[in-house]
């Protein structure tokens, strides 16, 4: 059966995630004849991978794929799919660097283990089984990540193509995340630095990389075009993100409210607000970022300290910034029309998105 | 230039150890062009890399190919030498998991990032930063092995033969190290248990899959007779292992003296000698396993017991007879003369190693 980007996101993103959910599953079945003790291993991934949500990469990179002369069938989007087990990867990692309990709502994987540890009555630190069974699963992920694509059943040829991009995204991404834990422990006040983050961490990974990705699947053609497209949005995209992690609605992103001020995260948000405060201001800013017990109404304050000194206002203008130069990059280059169309609409949810 | 099997294990791993050279710094320079806050990234893993040693699943991988009728060019050295990479990941990871201060003598990659970050006055929690560089390290390392497989310069039928074989070795290597980690926890007390895991965390990974994987670079055959061969001498392998953490050299080995005990692992060895033990000694071995702060004189003490009780005994007798099993295989399949030399001198060297 052959999908096309004209149905709109839905269909294709439900396309996507059956294809995820039927490599999990295979996958699983692995690792159930392997032991019982895997079991709660197979069930975690499963859950990780199905309850999430908005599939950004892989739409990009079917949306990479058509716009470079590429019909959708299902190895294809076998082969679009398997990047969101990199994300999945980055994500399980990301949790526990970060130290956050939750993700979605529900608890993160290495706080699932630590609670198995102690319903198991296991032995030794139940902290330290949760971080290694998630540096475990996150790792179980990433190599899942590169099966996916080597099975999906795309042309030896494609997949050839294809092979490059895809490491060169999966290197930037790590890249990309060193530099974002290493500006957190910088606390850099520079907007430059935390957009060189964003660029790296974001811009290239989310959007343009997967355009690239599935161009590569089909003729290659139109990277050019692609970044021109990919790069402002990905930034935009970050942006919105780190809007989100401030001001979002906790039932929404499922994060605790303030999020990213509890974690110190220095967004570019945080930058602009610094560079519009005096002195006083800017050290109870410093004082506040990174509180792990940081109150609801220290988050309030925060947030109408960023709101007043002009500074979400002047994120948000970025971002319409950025998209407008994004889409102005789609008339290069020979993305097919279809394609064309599915990212313009790619671009508002991406940027004007409440989770 | 084309290398054989002939001169030795030396020249072959000189020739490994320079392809894997060459690539990192091709790697490394391209982290470096993102900037400067990187550059310990590359250098933190270049010397990791390099200054390891044994390179055991390359040496077998290039045995695989041979005996399968390969003949081992460039191309097919960058291969085999790719998977090492994978094994960079599984130790940096590992070390983080077991909370391991040392790695061949010298700080392990977390406590290396742990160190930079007081050094660079860097805010936050050094021992998370630490953390999450190696998890990093450790995921740029796995994405790093596929990249070196997939850039090796060998024909792309041989790549495509041998990705689901790669993939198969790195699904398992994952598992068998959850069931290790949950071994641990569960502090079982059972030989069959402790041999499971060993099975999967090393008989497999070690000496099977990477044989398996070098033949399916070149004709594909003798899968049976390298499993025959290669699932006992893992094992074996895994054990001598096993008697190195309790009974090693720490100038040899690199890890501090009874490592192993200090970490509580459950080993066959452990199994072994518990149940050989009254329950008055039993419960004395539990509670001094595990024991972070265990003194010399108890790592001593437990020697004693440990020897005393037969196990040792047992496990070397266990080592004999599983290399002889292995060494037997190696008269069915058609294995290549000059591969069979080289694999009963590995069985040699991967069971009589001092470190």
């Amino acid at each position: 059966m052959d999908y096309t980007l004209e149905s709109g996101v839905d269909p294709l993103r439900e396309a996507i995630n059956d294809s995820l959910t039927a490599f999990v599953e295979r996958e699983n079945k692995y690792l159930r004849s392997i032991g019982s003790e895997l079991f709660p291993v197979a069930d975690a991934l499963k859950s990780f991978l199905i309850d999430s949500g908005k599939r950004f990469r892989p739409l990009f990179a079917a949306a990479g794929f058509v716009g470079s002369g590429g019909v959708l069938d299902q190895a294809s989007i076998n082969a679009v799919a398997s990047i969101e087990l990199v994300h999945v990867c980055a994500l399980i990692h990301d949790d526990v660097m970060d130290g956050s309990d939750t993700r979605r709502g529900a608890p993160s994987i290495h706080k699932l283990f630590e609670k198995l540890h102690g319903d198991s009555s296991l032995k030794g630190s139940a902290q330290q089984f949760g971080v290694a069974s998630a540096i475990l699963l996150g790792d179980l992920a990433l190599v899942w990540a590169s099966k996916a694509l080597h099975e999906s059943g795309v042309a030896a040829q494609s997949l050839l193509r294809a092979l490059p991009l895809y490491d060169e995204m999966r290197v930037e991404l790590m890249a990309g995340q060193y530099l974002d834990v290493y500006e957190q422990a910088l606390a850099s006040e520079s907007i430059e630095r935390s957009l060189k983050v964003a660029r790296f961490k974001s811009g290239k990974y989310s959007i343009e990389r997967p355009l690239h990705f599935g161009a590569s699947l089909s003729s290659g053609s139109n990277l050019e075009a692609y970044s021109g497209y990919g790069i402002p949005l990905g930034e935009a995209f970050q942006l919105r993100d780190d809007l989100l992690g401030v001001f979002g609605n906790p039932e929404q992103t499922g994060k605790p409210a303030g999020d990213d001020l509890r974690e110190g995260k220095r967004t570019v948000l945080i930058a602009a607000t610094l560079e519009r405060s005096t002195p006083d201001v800017k050290a109870r800013i410093n004082s506040l970022l990174g509180k792990p017990d940081l109150s609801l109404d220290e988050v309030e304050e925060l947030r109408s300290t960023i709101t007043s000194s002009g500074a979400a206002d002047f994120v948000e203008s970025m971002i319409t910034d950025l998209t407008n130069k994004s889409l102005h990059a789609l008339e290069t280059g020979t993305i097919t029309s279809d394609a064309k169309s599915f990212l313009i609409h790619m671009a508002d949810v991406a940027t004007k998105r409440k989770y």
